[in-house]
């Protein structure tokens, strides 16, 4: 068999850098959510770009898959090895490889975690500022164009990579971009493999961009009556240019789980979680704009905070939230739900998502990003009830064609892998049949990663 | 012939929308700078994006070229019909089709420009903030990554497009993005498209990001002994935060235009001109802040206005400079080079540079925007001396190949065109192949732009 061979010439180029015990092979067919496991048949630890293109060049005359793995934490099965084949772990190739302080950039390789970058980065008061809540790699962030809490001031991964290294599928090493703010230079080739999630190219060095460490933080919150005014008010602080660093959404159903889950005694109406990121000064008045901005549309409960500790008790309730709504279902596991849409349309959204699950059998508690108009409901599954999972996929795909029917799209920020496949055409239309071409210049067996993001894979 | 065959259909479907008169072909293939004429077989004035879809099937059917034009302001001959053709000029495809407040976005034809859009957001509190400084169409903006002086706040074109509609080479009609923030959805093909350059796709429609104008604005200017401390003043500013709108650098020589273009008395020595946007509090602190911090690099002569007639006085000198500029030698014309460099090593470059027109016998002072490490020279060519355009396209060539030993690349914003495709394969390698393999799978027959942008081509 193609993929017997192929991995019969890794074992002897790769000798203990590849394994095909089970337990490495189900660790990395499993996923963090409700996927069926699809285990490679072989996982392959590569230390240098040398090896991942000599691992390429290998499996590509032998037509064998290859996926890239970073540090597991994709949530819609982007590394499910669903044709077999070698799984490319990262972990072994997680440095630094150099900070430059003066152009507020760093050159890494694609395993290191976001959290251990911004450790390393510590002294030299900048820092890397997307942070889409789990400790990803950053080459997973880049290959599924991750965002997270801080995009409304920092932006996505799209707008925090200069440059990237990547091995082709057929083992081809290029670069893309550089160390230079912009270019306009060709094609935008590391735009283009962000968010190909491993179908285009492996990253194998990425540079980021770095932000200074803000001198001072202020934090907030403040409850609603309703879910429109809390947009409304958030719509009106953007336009008016209050730049703020986080501005989250907690709906009444994850205030309430946070409360039987934290203690705390928050009104169990709407709340907004911000931070504002500046000069004591500056992210104080920033602070106090906020407050009267948002008091204007009914805010009520309004408290801010500058120390540290304060400020964590603040977004206690945010912090916690994903487990708080864990808990408020005994031995439920959660199907995470993505969706982003005009900010114009956010309210709606929500509104009428509150409403569908509110009329099913299944809680779902409501977080979302507001500045972005993107929002996840952490659907709860017992696992015992082979319904619940039916139902909460009912519920999902309710949510994403209400996202396209908005003008909005499938997926803010966790990617398409198994769980999106099916709307793509939907969103795209003829754009995926585009994507599908693009795919087949680059790839034309479709080793990397195959039978994801493209059409008639 | 191919062409004749093509155009002859073409005159039947569009009627008056078509031209084969000599001054619109002569008007169509003209450069804004140095590149010999190179008129198209035929223009057409498509009015809707069903035009633009019909004219393609017909161009593809009959192998016939297809140039997109816009408000013909680009340096470095992107529109020439090197190949005859059609080219397809958007004078009537102007219009904001519509403006969303509450998503801060706009959407537009391709043929409006960047001034005529914003005179229509005025009322809104709403502005589109990337400014190249030419009155470019949006389209073209598009098309070429544009960015310009207010990118080090505001974000090059790049991250200024939300979606776009796209007609591809065999008519077929796309739409990338939507109105929604961000997405993760599979290959960014809005990004792929930006910076084309009119070979992969044409554009029909633009959803644009908005920001909210700034209620207050502070401007400034300073003078530094050397280039480098100018630079690292400005790296220190970045690093603490302070969000400038604008720092541009202008060096002595175009200082000294000023002079004596603008009657102006400024120190003839490298100068800062910077702008803050914000409340009128924030921007004044931001400005002062910034003052303190240049002070410790040896900043000099620092001023700093509030009030219209105030900022517009301290920035004549930057406004005039390019007029300045040509006119330090009466009938030059210019060769406007453009590169960017990370900006630890900009002080360097700028140098570099300086010395290079130094030992030359043509003039060409250096305006810069040091925030993104891309800088111009203003060589100015005198038409009757043929030397000069041989020496401008010398030192050009220098400026290019330092740009990449440095890190950078051979053009910040000003794109390929003809004047940088010498240059591809340098600073892309491998790189430059895929982009290659990429226009192959969207247009095998390369009708759009052709000649350009890609190898082999």
């Amino acid at each position: 068999m193609t993929i017997d061979t192929a991995i019969a010439e890794l074992v002897s180029f790769l000798g203990d850098r590849l394994s095909r015990s089970k337990p490495d092979l189900d660790a990395h067919g499993a996923s963090e959510t409700h996927f069926a496991p699809a285990p490679p048949d072989a996982v392959a630890w590569p230390e240098t770009v040398e090896d991942v293109s000599q691992i390429l060049q290998l499996c590509h005359a032998h037509g064998c898959p290859v996926i890239a793995f970073g540090a597991g934490t994709a949530l819609e099965g982007h590394t499910s090895a669903i044709r077999g084949g070698v799984t490319l772990d990262f972990a072994r190739m997680d440095q630094v490889l150099s900070i430059h302080q003066g152009d507020m950039a760093a050159v890494v390789q694609p395993g290191i975690t976001r959290e251990a970058l911004n450790r390393e980065l510590r002294a030299t008061g900048l820092f890397f500022p997307v942070d889409p809540g789990a400790n990803a790699s950053l080459g997973g962030m880049a290959a599924t164009r991750a965002s997270g809490t801080t995009s409304v001031r920092y932006g996505t991964i799209r707008e925090n990579i200069l440059a990237l290294e990547v091995v082709l599928a057929d083992g081809r090493v290029i670069r893309t971009g550089s160390r230079a703010r912009k270019s306009a230079a060709g094609y935008d080739l590391t735009a283009l493999f962000l968010g190909s999630e491993g179908t285009l190219g492996i990253i194998t060095e990425l540079t980021v961009k770095l932000q200074g460490q803000p001198e001072a933080i202020t934090a907030g919150v403040c409850a609603f009556d309703a879910i429109d005014a809390a947009v409304d008010a958030v719509v009106a602080v953007i336009q008016m240019g209050i730049p703020m660093a986080r501005i989250e959404f907690v709906d009444a159903e994850a205030v309430r789980a946070v409360n039987a889950y934290s203690g705390t005694e928050l009104p169990e109406r709407p709340h907004l979680f911000v931070e504002f990121h500046g000069t004591e000064t500056g992210a104080a008045e920033d602070a106090n704009r906020f407050a009267e901005v948002v008091a204007d549309f009914g805010a009520s409960d309004v408290r801010l905070a500058t120390k540290t500790e304060d400020r964590s008790a603040l977004w206690t309730a945010r912090h916690h939230a994903y487990w708080a709504c864990l808990a408020l279902r005994q031995g439920a596991t959660a199907v995470v739900t993505d969706v982003c849409v005009p900010i114009s349309r956010l309210a709606e959204a929500v509104e009428e998502t509150r409403a569908d699950i509110a009329a099913s059998p299944i809680p779902g508690p409501i977080l979302g990003h507001v500045g972005d108009g993107n929002f996840h409901a952490i659907l709860l599954v017992d696992p015992q009830t082979p319904n619940d999972l039916v139902e909460a996929k009912r519920l999902a795909g309710r949510m994403a064609d209400r996202a396209l029917r908005l003008g909005g799209t499938v997926t803010g920020e966790h990617g398409i892998g198994m769980g999106k496949l099916g709307y793509m055409q939907a969103e795209h239309g003829e754009g995926w049949a585009v994507m599908g071409e693009i795919k087949r210049a680059l790839d034309p067996d479709s080793i990397l990663n195959p039978g994801k993001l493209v059409p008639g894979d």
